[in-house]
């Protein structure tokens, strides 16, 4: 069989041809709004291709051997929301003007992101776009837009969506979204694009009309399973394949992160994510520029990162959860669900040094042994966050964790991250202290399923013991709280967070930090005590000493083991206590100069100090 | 979570200790048949763990909270079948004498795949012992026997296990089996067992009882998928895990074959198959012994062989099931089912080039691309048959291949099979043209299992086209009509075919075909003849012609391209048409002495003729 491209495509003025596969219907018509209705014939491969009389912007759909009315599933643009016409696009029509962009590596990703809806009061692509300098000021390299393909309504998570090809039309449609990534380019930021290939929305799912998008051989928690290696694999996984090549060739989208991939099930010959691998090689040789794929996976998997050659998918980096949970279990106390597993200094200490706690260990609360060995792979294969979408999210009142954690505390886990080795991810307006929550909505037309929806929420809720009423998700008001209040970010404390945050990224980009991508880390459990150490040739060259507790702690700088006479000359790095955001303050005056014997200092509680060792790079 | 040995063990004289998993139980005790029950103690694994006074050939069975008496899932012995008591078994009770055994290479199996109830009149392994000479004499250097856990009744493939660490009493039971290991192992036999790690019988399953064995997030064709990869997976991969070993080690097993791996999925960091490898790498080094596993698939991925370090599951070789479908739909024109995709010469050609026709490219039968390159493959990656028990006895009449095409016919594609590069695999009686069918049957206990089978096998029989009424598989004729008949092989065309099949395997021991691992093969389709020449240092070696077509053909054997003046001398290896086994006759004499000019052959219908060049061993 040969798989070909789906949708409508501008042949000369006024004609355009549109191809859809529906391997097992008997006829399919396109109908144009203003004009007439043409057959479509189809090939040996389940493809019906026609030409019709029309122009861009015209809307257009398909009637189906049975009459059903569909929108076309490689449709392009929905002015009329997912139920309604679909709508001639030319990707062409969009002047770019950025052959200089060049995508930085991902080691230097520093991820931002962002729900379109709620970051900003208008919530569109053009209203973020005059956000985007603040992002800067901040010191972020990458803003990772939340998923954008047209869902139900105007109020979405974006994990909804059913059009994979389009753009949702309340945040600005095709042309929006590259207007933002275009402004991002400007501003030297890289453009991360979430995308859903493990289930569509439950409403709107036209897809189920056309052919067998969908095997029951596997079952997901969000409904059918995509076919990607059950009879009539071919087209599904190419319809789904060529989504990846639209995003990086025609949007300049820099990088993918894929959703939840542990929800895709594929055992054919070449996996649907090495496939997407593959499909961004080809386009990298088009465009000579790099593309990264980053799935979400709660899997802990090296394969998804391995190499073709060593049996991977060759992914560019993978998101570790554990980071998270480790740190969000210890400075909440939360044991609930996931965060069973978690809890300790220790599963902090494990996190930093190697991202993945679950490396093949076994996992009270999944029942199973979690986890491929870790502790070789680049540190840049790894994205970490101490807060975002979903774990703030997922949580009943959806609270973010300056509603969960002290102040000092928020800054100590921010600097964790920071001075971790690993692609930092930031939530829109933790870098203030954003206290509005971020709390899940939808705005489906289909009463059951919002029924469906409270109920699925409640009992998850229930199954992390979180009693009382929830915020009602179909509810204009949950969306409307949610979004951000970027009026806070001048004054007060969130003003100090935000000097705090810009410092710590400023530090990173001066490569301050990276010694801790080798680590020695040392726990103490009772008194909540974390110290880190980077040594090189013997050398301490960075020590960190994190105080997870409630009290004042003290700690000893190390000496030098090799020559007693030859003292460190440490300098404070960084004092997430420093009275310059906001903290309780912490000096280190008295210890400016070398001392032969070992320098203890008080640590503040809920406070993070860095060190560096000038000594090394004097030798150096 | 720590996985532990489950089954009943001998402690002491008359001190038995046993262990089952079943986590979610509140109490589990365990009767003695003529003793006492005891109570057995949790562990916090999920494991029930008591010591129980008893001696060997004791019975016993489990009690679980809610009153269900229920045999052991570890199992070693069900003397009253499958709904009985438990029996108490010493492994260590069989004196095994044969330090002197070691497996022979895989390269160098030929394999004879034999069914216990049907092999002999007597339907045991005892029996089976008496016809080993008769395998010795033929040439075959494994044994296949089909899968031997314990099932329903007396009657049944074997398919329909549901104690994996037991034997089938009927046909001996566990000393019977090793027994039989025994007696192969003398005579220089190596012996395969099949074993099922893709689904339990579907009649007294009582893993379900116990704990979460299965899980509903995949589904199978035979009902619910074993657990490998969610909660719970950890101590139901074990159980299997420590079943390969039992059978290398407790009954000295050489070489799994491995059902239907296709329909295992698992998708957790270490897929199970690579597991079974893992754990036979450890046995290995126990016993110093080799121990091979040989997966059956219909995937055709090179994952399977390929080693840990290039991803794959490190297993030994798989069946090639493209090498019989080409064969099958070429000889005997069948186009139903699966082999639609299949039918020409090209597709012999290919599968004898590479084992997998399906290699990447488009099934019209599944509807999908199926495959990996299989070009790079070592040949004893693969194991290649022209029937098998599948392929005969899923027919409707269970029909083997001596009932569908010409004696001549047989003889053509046998001699493909054995000049082929792969693994042979004989399926019992195929040797002497054995006219007995082999049907499907079952003894189940359960009435609406049976109604159920007997309406699937009717399915399956209409998606093939084949109407009419179909053998019933309940019935005990059916299993007697499907034994073999020993009487044939002394006399008739069924002693020439015996002759026949002893002479391709002698002449294949002594590496005679080997060259046929390097091939050009070359294809006319419309007169279905094949050729195939293995070319070294620009010397044609060996060279067949293969004539599928009912009419006497001409062929012409290659002339030496470098120097005309240095004549090939060719040398009749083969002919399949030979008088001396009962065929029409091939005379080669005439071209006895070496030609200039190339020579012309008549190459008789429905026959294969193999020619050596003499001239390339003596320029060695």
């Amino acid at each position: 069989m040969e798989t070909k491209r789906t949708g409508a495509f501008e042949l000369r003025d006024n004609h355009w041809e549109i191809r859809v596969w529906a391997p097992l219907r008997k006829s399919v018509d396109v109908e144009v709004k203003q004009g007439f209705t043409y057959p479509l014939t189809e090939d040996e491969d389940g493809y019906w291709t026609g030409v019709m009389e029309a122009a861009a912007g015209d809307d257009y759909r398909l009637i189906l051997d049975d009459g059903k009315k569909r929108p076309d599933p490689a449709s392009r643009r929905q002015p009329e929301g997912v139920h309604g016409w679909s709508r001639l696009y030319p990707q062409e029509g969009f002047s770019w003007d950025e052959d200089y962009w060049k995508n930085p590596p991902l080691e230097d990703y520093i991820i931002y992101e962002i729900h379109i809806g709620t970051f900003t009061s208008e919530g569109s692509f053009e209203a973020a776009i005059e956000r985007l300098d603040d992002l800067v000021e901040l010191g972020i390299t990458a803003v990772e837009i939340m998923p954008i393909s047209p869902f139900p309504g105007n109020r979405n998570w974006g994990y909804d969506g059913v059009y994979p090809y389009a753009v949702q039309e309340s945040y600005g449609g095709p042309d929006g979204l590259k207007s933002l990534v275009q402004a991002c380019h400007r501003r030297g930021l890289a453009v991360v694009l979430d995308v859903v290939y493990n289930h569509l929305g439950p409403e709107a799912n036209y897809l189920l009309d056309y052919g067998p998008y969908f095997t029951d051989k596997y079952s997901t928690s969000w409904g059918a399973a995509i076919n990607f290696d059950d009879a009539y694999c071919d087209h599904v996984r190419w319809f789904f394949v060529e989504t990846v090549a639209q995003w990086f060739e025609e949007y300049h989208i820099d990088a993918l992160r894929l959703d939840a991939v542990h929800a895709i099930v594929d055992n054919g010959p070449v996996h649907i994510l090495r496939a997407f691998r593959e499909r961004a090689n080809r386009v990298e040789k088009a465009t000579g520029r790099r593309h990264y794929l980053i799935p979400e996976s709660d899997m802990n998997d090296s394969k998804l990162v391995r190499s073709f050659e060593a049996g991977g998918y060759g992914l560019d980096a993978q998101w570790a959860d554990d980071f998270h949970h480790s740190v969000h279990a210890l400075v909440t106390g939360e044991r609930a669900g996931y965060y069973s597993d978690f809890g300790t200094v220790a599963d902090v200490a494990k996190a930093f040094d190697q991202a993945m706690v679950y490396d093949g260990v076994y996992s009270s609360f999944r029942h199973k042994t979690v986890g491929t060995d870790s502790k070789n792979e680049e540190p840049w294969h790894f994205v970490v966050c101490i807060q975002n979408h979903d774990q703030v999210g997922n949580r009943k009142l959806g609270e973010r964790l300056s509603q969960l954690v002290s102040f000092e505390m928020q800054k100590l886990v921010a600097g964790l991250m920071f001075i971790s080795p690993y692609i930092p991810l930031l939530f829109m307006g933790e870098e203030y202290a954003e206290e509005n929550p971020f709390q899940y909505f939808v705005s489906h037309g289909d009463s059951n399923l919002v029924a469906a929806v409270r109920k699925g929420r409640a009992d998850e809720f229930k199954s992390f013991g979180w009693q009382g009423e929830a915020p009602d998700p179909q509810s204009k008001e949950t969306f409307l709280r949610s979004k951000l209040d970027w009026s806070r970010r001048k004054s007060g404390r969130h003003a100090s967070m935000l000097a705090y945050y810009t410092n710590l990224i400023a530090l990173r980009k001066r490569e301050v930090f990276s010694p801790f991508a080798r680590v020695d880390t040392r726990v103490n459990e009772s008194e909540k005590m974390l110290t880190l150490s980077s040594k090189e040739e013997g050398f301490t060259r960075l020590f960190a000493v994190a105080n997870f507790s409630g009290k004042a702690r003290k700690a000893t700088l190390p000496v030098n083991p090799n020559d007693a006479s030859l003292e460190y000359d440490w300098a404070l790095v960084l004092a997430s206590a420093d009275s310059r955001w906001n903290g309780p303050g912490f000096d280190f005056s008295h210890a400016a100069e070398k001392h032969k014997r070992a320098i203890e200092v008080e640590v503040p509680a809920e406070s993070l100090l860095v060190f560096q060792n000038r000594l090394y790079d004097r030798q150096k």
